[in-house]
């Protein structure tokens, strides 16, 4: 399906390299895969994605209905820093899809009752329906990141976290599910821009706290948590995608547009009906 | 904000009769308030609205980050028969809105956990955060429609619920919910047609069972059953809004329309910074 339209599947393109990752060395204005000339035309070639978006969540939700014991499932994790589009990938990635079909989640600092228990227990909770599309803003990953960098927990504990989390992945894949994980890769020049637009307008002020800051001094720390995450839960059953996230244009499309060629990757087709189908046109007919 | 757009609110034109209704006389093709020539321009209104969709959902969100005590919420409640549109009203009205401020519910018959509990126990449970807009596709009122239908409880129960749904949205208007409760009013030869669409369709079988036929056999006693909740439920606090439905170009835009104007009515304004901006704008500068 998408032979067609790319040379390169996007999925290639955009994943993660095995072995030793260099962060800094991975260019966040990149444009991997875009068909168009550049931000111009790039609404044009996201919304182009809809129909066949809405196509195929449709095929995956019959799925789920038509066969809810092993029923495939979508989960797509996005991490960043910041400012760095999660959000954005929501609202105009996300946002070509049909809202029925989507179960957005957003994971914050955990609860009490959350931090009572194991960390991958409010993953579980939140997991997509059979033919649901979950979509995770954060994830488990923060127990290796924001934990690691504010040593929330001792290293003992964070350490085994990197093989927990593939071993949870994998069980999960082995179910069925199909994980999208992407990285927002942005550069640090260009979240300080993006932070002082926050602070600049009134309307954006609701969405900034002096903790952005504070995040922000510990920059190259998060860096280092983001590339032993890279290294060590990048599988093949579960890849990690590197989305290059300073042109927002680029960074929503690409989004858009790796979910729509996962999800033709499926491969689903239309459920057989389990009733008589000239029988119940017979009913229908009687019935007036 | 609407009184340029419209003559009348559209919420007026909408309001389900006060007293006794006669679903019969109310037309299922009317188009109250649709300010374009027809089915040619019904997605570039429907459509036009989405910016304002947008900006209104993001003060409402806001509110709800900045003020998560008293924040407003804002549920719409979709009840009709079966392919009267909920599930297209969700893909084209309420699929303008970031998805991240929605909050959508499908209720089906009642799991065991459910039916052990009080009917009113998993709307409860399913009530939007601060900030956020509910949608439920169908409610309460099943507990007041199918279950009064099928006589799944005695008569002398499902009578005491229209008081008990009454005095349960109360506490919600009292606690800063905005109701908008929305019948699709769907005539009989109307529904034949789509039925009968989705038995032509080998794509659309998935999304027929055959007791679809089961319920339109009994669509006299539906009709009954969705009138004594116009006339027992149609509170000024919780009111009823009656959206023809059988031209579905019409009904969408009617949705998003009627959202619009409601989360317009809630007068939200930005809120203000809870930091001083100065301060982390010398931050940032310092941190680089």
């Amino acid at each position: 399906m998408t032979a067609d339209v790319l040379p390169d599947p996007l999925s290639t393109l955009l994943r993660a390299p095995a072995g030793a990752v260099n962060l800094a060395a991975l260019d966040t204005r990149a444009t991997p895969g875009y068909p168009g000339e550049g931000k111009a035309d790039a609404d044009a070639h996201r919304e182009a994605l809809a129909p066949q978006l809405a196509d195929l969540q449709e095929l995956l939700f019959a799925d789920g209905r038509a066969n809810p014991e092993g029923a495939k499932r979508v989960l797509m994790i996005l991490q960043g820093m910041d400012t760095s589009g999660k959000g954005g990938i929501m609202r105009h990635a996300i946002g070509l899809v049909d809202p029925q079909g989507v179960h957005i989640k957003a994971f914050k600092a955990p609860t009490a009752e959350e931090r009572r228990h194991h960390y991958l227990w409010r993953i579980e909770k939140a997991l997509p329906e059979p033919g649901m599309i979950g979509i995770f803003d954060r994830s488990q990953y923060e127990d290796v990141l924001v934990v690691r960098v504010e040593s929330l927990v001792p290293k003992a504990e964070w350490e085994k976290r990197y093989d927990e989390i593939n071993a949870f992945e994998l069980k999960l894949v082995e179910q069925g599910y199909t994980l999208i994980k992407c990285y927002l890769h942005m550069s640090k020049e260009e979240q300080a821009a993006r932070l002082q637009a926050r602070l600049d307008d009134p309307h954006k002020h609701w969405k900034f706290t002096p903790g952005d800051i504070d995040a922000r001094a510990k920059w190259d720390a998060y860096m280092e948590a983001y590339t032993a995450v890279l290294e060590r839960t990048n599988t093949d059953y579960a890849p990690w995608y590197v989305l290059p996230a300073d042109r927002k244009w680029y960074r929503n499309w690409a989004a858009a547009a790796l979910l729509r060629e996962k999800l033709a990757g499926l491969n689903l087709t239309w459920p057989v009906a389990d009733f008589d189908v000239d029988e119940q046109k017979a009913r229908l007919a009687a019935e007036g």
